[in-house]
């Protein structure tokens, strides 16, 4: 375990880690629409009723039977009034040949009318209602059951719920839904020099990043973060941490460590621990080398590398998809995810490795370009001041002005 | 109020109610960094020290002067082990020529020392260590403010808090951060068909779908969702409704009854409280025509239409600014929030009014491509199958093919 070799791929390190793990998605829970925002839908969203429904006028104006007002463009048509429908409440009114009933916007189609006329383009008198326009069947009305009818899928499990989507099940009549119990993360971090939030740094000590940056990368993945206090790389104390943290959580993320030192606490733990143990050492990856995928029982457990944005990319390629399986979401995220631009420099790429390069976009006249930054990996504030990473592939370069796909940060 | 006349184009809209509101940024509070992902930055943040806080080594391997190694890359240099730096310490060691100091990742750069040199790269004897690459000043390390100097703006007021900016604030030292205070906002849905949720529903009823896709929206835009009760369609209700709901939040939504019926209850319920009043009502917009853009006293007041889709987009065009202006957020949106795609189908416009045209994004082998989906505005489902929107200026078409902007929904 001192030296790196035959490092994986990113793609094959995550392959041969689901292998290994074989997680199935957490159980469910039934919470309130108003707290379902971007929890995942457990099941498929089957509507049981019609949407709308019942057939409604979109306008006001005079519901019709479209035959009758065929010809009112070239000339206008008069219709006997029989009366106005109420909003709200049912309606017994049946329309007759050159009847009409007054509608408003999202009443209740009357028998027999198939269209509504609005009311610019009507005039009423008394009992009449002239009609200077004409209607095809359908036009201004939601027939019954045009939105969702019943038995369709509406949102299929594994959905992120979005604001929309929330709007569709209150429709349907739930007040609740059925979701993803949401995976507990513990948040370790390893390391001799690193001084918890809050208390005194000295000389040779850094303050603890990683924790909080973890702590929100957990929660924009649907996952709890729970941070646990930092533990000294003594093989002892972080086996320990490991094993309680593994044994209370549904994945454990430790930063430090992990690299190929003296002190390489972190797979000599997870490996003491027993099996699966260390399923991946080390990853031809730029930055994020030191990773180490592993596991304790059937938990998860990822040694990121100490330096910030190294264990950013580490999450990213790593724990995000493990959250997303034990989440049950679908699919790999919205487009909008990703989109394209132009290289404002070239990136030399990191030889046998992928490298993942920060980027900051620049909107010019000409299209979207991604300028690099630097890629000392060390640096937080290239992550603070980057829109987006680039992937350039092992053994790959990219010349500036080259197309390349940029994944957004969020 | 009966007709729309003059309907002014969104973008005047927003510019003419700005002007009329003039909106300050709400107060700040003091957050948790736990809590305070995606909240809005109320100061620059102000480096108040260095980071790292002194030189470190990025790898494990041999701090060096780096004029000691500058030919080891033809023959190889043998220098004088001096000693050992240890992890979360100081260090007084001090190197003169051809000394060296063992080194760990992180690990505090003696005095002396301008490099390091990794490990792969030489061969320890005793107390002798061979070196057989060359460094260069710098290699290897992170020079003291490198990443952050004392005194620089790391993030800017207005910014909404992303995890590695967490991560920035923890490494600067601090355990809490003053945020902008989140505007409480009423949803109110008024309607005499409208049903609340979990209740039966009647004969010409609906259930009530906005209240929830709003919440969502809003808690998305940053803001507190407040449901309040279902109104009915009742000028003198949705007046005390109103006025109580102004009194209480930092803003107020109602859905239904701002169409050009007879029940247009809430234009005039706004303008019966009293000015500033109504400031546009319609706007030249598809879906989304009968917006009304008000205030009671200093608290916006905006009537979304009643059917769900033109809600949101008038949600998106008016509600979503103006919570921007209340927490003071610095810019429109990272670049993600849109992206180019092509028009799989022709869009039509529609003549003098903006169209909002949802579609549904393709990835395919020449890029993305936006399909429209069905116009119906009354169609919540078409919100729930798009990704995006395009936006199709008034008196404009699109052909297929052409490249669209699209609007993402997240």
């Amino acid at each position: 375990m001192r030296v790196f070799t035959a490092l994986l791929a990113p793609g094959d390190a995550l392959s041969r880690y689901r292998a290994a793990l074989r997680l199935v998605p957490l159980g469910t829970e039934t919470v309130p629409l108003r707290e379902a925002l971007d929890r995942v839908l457990a099941e498929d969203l089957v509507a049981g009723e019609d949407l709308p429904p019942f057939s409604r006028s979109t306008v006001d104006g005079y519901a019709v039977r479209a035959s009758d007002v065929a010809g009112a463009g070239a000339a206008p048509v008069t219709l006997r009034l029989l009366g106005e429908i109420r909003m709200g409440a049912p309606t017994d009114l049946v329309l007759h040949p050159s009847e009409c009933a007054r509608i408003p916007t999202g009443g209740m189609l009357p028998r027999g009318a198939d269209a509504v006329v609005m009311q610019e383009d009507a005039e009423r008198s008394e009992e009449q209602v002239t009609v200077r326009a004409a209607a095809a069947p359908g036009q201004n009305i939601l027939r019954r059951g045009e939105d969702v009818h019943t038995g369709e899928v509406v949102l299929p499990a594994g959905r992120r719920l979005r604001p929309q989507d929330l709007g569709i099940l209150a429709g349907l009549g739930h007040a609740a839904v059925a979701v993803r119990i949401r995976p507990r993360v513990a948040v370790l971090s390893s390391g001799d020099e690193i001084v918890p939030a809050g208390r005194p740094v000295g000389p040779g000590q850094v303050r603890d990043m990683n924790t909080f940056t973890l702590h929100g990368l957990i929660q924009r993945a649907g996952g709890i973060p729970v941070p646990l206090p930092v533990v000294p790389d003594d093989l002892a104390t972080v086996t320990d941490a490991l094993r309680r943290a593994a044994a209370a959580h549904e994945m454990v993320l430790i930063s430090g460590g992990s690299s190929v030192g003296e002190r390489d606490v972190v797979p000599q733990a997870v490996a003491a621990l027993g099996p699966p143990g260390v399923v991946v050492h080390g990853v031809a990856l730029r930055p994020g080398k030191p990773a180490v995928l592993g596991a304790v029982g059937a938990t998860p457990v990822i040694g990121l590398p100490g330096n910030p944005v190294s264990a950013m990319v580490v999450f990213d390629l790593f724990a995000r998809p493990l959250l997303a399986e034990l989440l049950g979401v679908a699919g790999d995220g919205p487009p909008g995810s990703r989109l394209r631009a132009r290289a404002a420099q070239a990136m030399r790429g990191a030889g046998q490795r992928e490298d993942h390069v920060r980027v900051r976009l620049e909107e010019r006249a000409d299209g979207i370009w991604a300028e690099p930054l630097p890629a000392k990996s060390g640096l937080l504030t290239t992550m603070v001041r980057a829109d987006g990473v680039v992937v350039v592939p092992a053994g790959a370069t990219v010349e500036a002005g080259d197309e390349v796909e940029v994944r957004l940060l969020d």
